[in-house]
């Protein structure tokens, strides 16, 4: 039997023995997890899942040592490090050929409740193996564990923003949302050249995110937000927006910081159906874009820049804990007394 | 005195004589208008302007000769013949040289009801008239001059919701409406490339996008119409959508036959405060774009074509009548009975 992360409704997470993760395609990893995290997406269940009896195995970041390989997996063998992106993909289809992983034809999300596992595991099943891990050039304990662990998905998530924000030198950039993911995208604006303005409200992020390189910090909300936004501006509003939170107050925000012309990269998992502001997003051709990043895509582009150290993304985690304690980590997270919660299980 | 258009209320369009247009900056021209037309978003006021006794002179398309300039303008002069996009703009502004001329800094919109005219008149007065005005190559009753008077709105909208859509050689778009910008927007995808499924219902536009390059149509509406763009594209979907409607519904199917990593290009005008179809539009990475179009900084990469008979947008024009017939202009448009109206007045 394996430990495993499982959460049978809102607030109630559990850490249970299931059956061990095995090989089932040929196609298949199943990967010993070294590291895994908690995820801000992870608390949107931890609010509002409904109860259930079979509860679901939560967790889809993870690095970890693969274990086994099916038949036809070509690219690691037993022993590997590889570094798990929340999505597993093929690789192969269309879509991951135009580096959106995300919406692989043959691919799927870990940890949400369907037939493949959660990464808040001892082990985990990883399908679609050679399409999906990525083989890390470095040993288990290395000290760049932290940071390499968020290409998993912060960072690749806040790189998504920006890229889908059209982030770019000289550019004005600001991020609305000062958790995880919007202090990644702090990183990954100020990577790609832009001068940045934080949106958030919590002394310990924003001190992280003027060590990212943001410049400028709006600690107001709502109307006052985006008229503070503007008087830092010369009137007109950001060229680029990275929306890291998904609800529609910050939605809202995002598209009224946006100068004309200007583009809004959504990676906060929308809580609504409708997106707030289309007439003031339409009367200023304001572009809104983004999504579930394909982090997979990205890893070759961030990775030589955690490795040789001139981004480290893994600063985002103040706790690390054993798998016994993750239920513990979802409240911590939940209270904003951490921002980012690292599992060793 | 000078024959104008007023709308005052919903339904209520009457011709009036007002006060000749006359110059009021340096920066000014008046032209006297030649050509001028019935717009498909007249007809949002037309259906539900508020009464007002001063009434709201209308109509933003026009080909016209100058008839005076201000001291400081220089790229015209009394007698030249000239295109007046819908928005006039300086020119020389930031938003401007980078070719959004709808956010212009000193710049305004013809025919709203603010203290700038309307086209549909004898004559009227243009701000900013070196930036707004572009002088034509051809004698005033050129055969060509619907096509021309296309470039005022209809042609240039249809050309960005093509260019926000990112349509491309090869690419499958789909304009959803089959009015003037709608079909606009066929011969716009058309020419940069595109595969076109028109969605649209009246035989005589379905006829005429065909002529301009649709492949395949779809008359359904809602689901059943997103299926069957489904059913047409190996069940994924387009790459570019060019929305030319403005509602809800047309907005929904828009974000819905996209395919994952595709674009939506908005043109038509908004009546909600809202975008629908927010998650789908998340969690397929598809970027909604687009807004009132530039169409002056797309003057000189249309003309020639139409110069030189490569399209022919002025097709769209299926009546063509005096100042006086304007009234009933409005109602044959609202009716369908008519796919757009010239003015000559």
């Amino acid at each position: 039997m394996t430990g495993a992360t499982l959460m049978f409704g809102a607030g109630d997470v559990r850490i249970e023995d299931v059956p061990d993760a095995r090989l089932i395609e040929p196609t298949d990893a199943v990967i010993r997890v070294t590291r895994g995290c908690i995820c801000g997406s992870d608390l949107w269940p931890y609010a509002s899942l409904e109860p259930s009896e079979t509860g679901r195995a939560m967790g889809h970041e993870a690095i970890g040592v693969v274990d086994a390989v099916g038949a036809d997996v070509r690219g690691m063998k037993a022993g590997d490090l590889v570094v798990m992106p929340f999505a597993y993909s093929d690789g192969t289809c269309d879509f991951c050929h135009q580096g959106l992983h995300t919406s692989c034809l043959h691919g799927g999300f870990f940890g949400t409740g369907g037939d493949v596992g959660g990464a808040q595991a001892e082990a985990v099943r990883v399908p679609q193996a050679d399409g999906t891990l990525f083989v890390l050039p470095v040993g288990e304990e290395d000290a760049l564990m932290p940071s390499l662990l968020t290409l998993s998905d912060v960072m690749g998530t806040g790189h998504h923003a920006a890229v889908a924000a059209k982030v770019g030198p000289g550019k004005a950039a600001a991020v609305v949302g000062d958790g995880a993911v919007g202090l990644c995208g702090v990183i990954a604006a100020r990577r790609l050249g832009a001068e940045i303005i934080l949106l958030g409200r919590h002394a310990d992020r924003i001190a992280l995110a003027k060590e990212f390189g943001a410049t400028d910090i709006v600690s107001e909300r709502g109307d006052e937000a985006a008229e503070r936004v503007r008087e830092l501006t010369d009137g007109l509003g950001v060229h680029s927006v990275l929306e890291c939170v998904g609800l529609e107050q910050s939605e809202l925000t995002a598209i009224e910081i946006a100068r004309p012309g200007g583009a809004v990269g959504r990676v906060g998992v929308p809580q609504e159906e409708t997106m707030p502001a289309s007439r003031p997003a339409f009367y200023n051709n304001v572009t809104v874009g983004g999504g579930p990043a394909p982090v997979r895509a990205y890893i070759e582009e961030l990775l030589p820049d955690i490795l040789e150290g001139r981004i480290e993304p893994g600063r985002v985690f103040d706790r690390n804990i054993g798998l016994d304690e993750v239920p513990n980590g979802y409240r911590a997270m939940a209270d904003r007394e951490s921002i980012k919660v690292m599992v060793q299980p």
